[in-house]
């Protein structure tokens, strides 16, 4: 009879589509990088109760484990590879999770062209905790850096901003959606932005080609963007009203202004932060927006340092807290 | 004022020393492959209270946690390049043990040429979750394979055998020390064989190039051996009394016989196992030893399928459990 391990080993088989896995029967994987290519590396866990609640589906939970590591590729302009997974669990974590997780994993690992390499599993007296590591490249020396913004760049960010910040406080208070004056849809839609991110690997290419500095935006807009700004030794000027909004966080913002803070330091994004020239800012909106994905102009990097966000009366805004941070 | 985020960042950055982990300042690292080579690649995890104990030293866990996949790569032939760090943290743990982590790490980062290029540290309810993901090259397509073993060839395993599992019964119960009468230095020898393993990377090079399969014993010499021969689709015959071992596991071994078992089944060794044509065993031997690494022959690779430890007299030994397992 096979071992509990080996039960577990047999349901991840079928990610294993990459030659280099060897069926997940060696103790390694060998990847043969494409010739001309660096390759971009990243690793990011995460922790049950932190990252997800205790009772996400699993097959969520995997494939939010795997999409924050793949923003990140994105973000630098590199196209995935393949991922190892460390995968710690609970003793009350049966085979039924396991084989969710491993379908939901098997989905996204599918969706993005980007196959499982090998990896182990653990038990733990403690939570879930799923780390991921993931390998991309990008032609030799192209890798798009957090530290190459240039004083006049544009600074554009993809898709919409805030809406998991939202999402998460609607999973915990149900009730804020009255508040709000949500409709289900639109409540609907910013908790799905919380559970499920939406890496826009799809615009990678578009970034790798037209931007100056990119990096993704998890922990939210204005902290990463002082982040980039220190890496690039410059500052920012962004409009906060231009910061691209879905119809569901208007709406909330409308019901509460204050709301624009979790918006802009809120994290959980997953969008692309990137700058730009700006001979080249129609150039990347055109080849992103050919890929699906939209990038919206929201300010200009200047000399000097520290990030501004303005009002619509040209006030900056002061946030509490800039920044999510675990410490 | 820095975030406790980017403190802990700080204590991390004097490990980040290849020009493409950019000095943990991009959320990814970029490595131009060696050219001419495959990547293998490696994740594993240590959980607190599973692999290692809670009041273990920083220093200790971080460098297990290292060599852990370390052992990996020199079973497979490979150089190390560099490593990922994903770090889950309890609370209660504050900067002076990430700091002696850190530092620990670091020593080992220098001393096995296996620089951080980049992670990640999460806050986490349960206990403190090390993953690491190692990344280290081989000439392309000399990866030494689990699955490789030839009717003929004659099994070897690195080191000794079963110090671990009798170093983990004495951290448990320091009473067995007399039980086993053992001295304070055999005693030392087993719980430090257990606390800090001693992968054979310096014999990487010898074992790609002589080795017909190779893989490292982690969940005991008896269940990872089986692993191979299946993965080979061959049988194996080991004389157990040729199994190299310790003086300190000799002495418990003569004070309490049964010990055969752990010492053969228990798991931690972290040495290698590998095989080898006739012709070119000594040459593997040679080629370790100048490395400072020994090699014994403890058997044979046969065709069928199973594995036989056979005693002294020629019977075949029966174990309870044959291999670890977490599930």
């Amino acid at each position: 009879m096979p071992s509990g391990e080996e039960r577990i080993i047999d349901l991840f088989r079928p990610l294993a589509r990459h030659p280099g896995a060897f069926g997940l029967i060696d103790d390694c994987a060998a990847v043969t990088p494409p010739p001309g290519t660096d390759l971009v590396l990243k690793a990011d866990a995460i922790v049950g109760t932190v990252h997800f609640f205790a009772d996400d589906p699993a097959g969520d939970v995997a494939r939010k484990a795997l999409r924050v590591n793949l923003s990140d590729l994105a973000a630098k302009g590199a196209k995935p590879i393949g991922f190892l997974l460390s995968l710690a669990l609970p003793g009350n974590v049966g085979m039924e999770w396991i084989a969710a997780f491993a379908r939901g994993l098997g989905q996204d690992a599918e969706n993005y062209g980007c196959p499982l390499l090998g990896g182990d599993t653990d038990r733990t007296p403690g939570p879930v905790v799923v780390s991921i590591a993931l390998f991309g490249s990008v032609p030799t020396g192209t890798m798009v850096k957090r530290g190459g913004a240039k004083v006049g760049d544009r600074v554009v960010v993809s898709g919409t901003i805030g809406d998991a910040a939202l999402g998460v406080r609607l999973c915990q208070d149900a009730s804020l959606a009255t508040r709000w004056r949500l409709s289900k849809v639109q409540a609907k839609h910013l908790t799905s932005r919380y559970r499920l991110p939406q890496p826009r690997n799809a615009a990678a290419e578009a970034v790798r080609q037209f931007a100056n500095a990119g990096m993704d935006v998890s922990d939210g807009l204005a902290g990463d963007l002082d982040k980039m700004c220190r890496a690039s030794g410059a500052s920012a000027t962004i409009h906060a009203e231009r910061v691209p909004l879905s119809d569901a966080a208007r709406a909330a913002m409308a019901a509460d202004p204050s709301l624009i803070e979790p918006i802009l330091t809120g994290g959980d994004d997953y969008e692309i932060l990137a700058t730009v020239e700006d001979a080249k800012l129609e150039p990347l909106r055109q080849a992103a927006a050919a890929a699906g994905v939209t990038f919206t102009e929201i300010g200009r990097i200047a000399g000097g340092e520290g990030t501004r966000f303005l009002d619509g009366d040209g006030k900056v805004l002061a946030f509490k807290q800039a920044s999510y941070s675990h410490f």
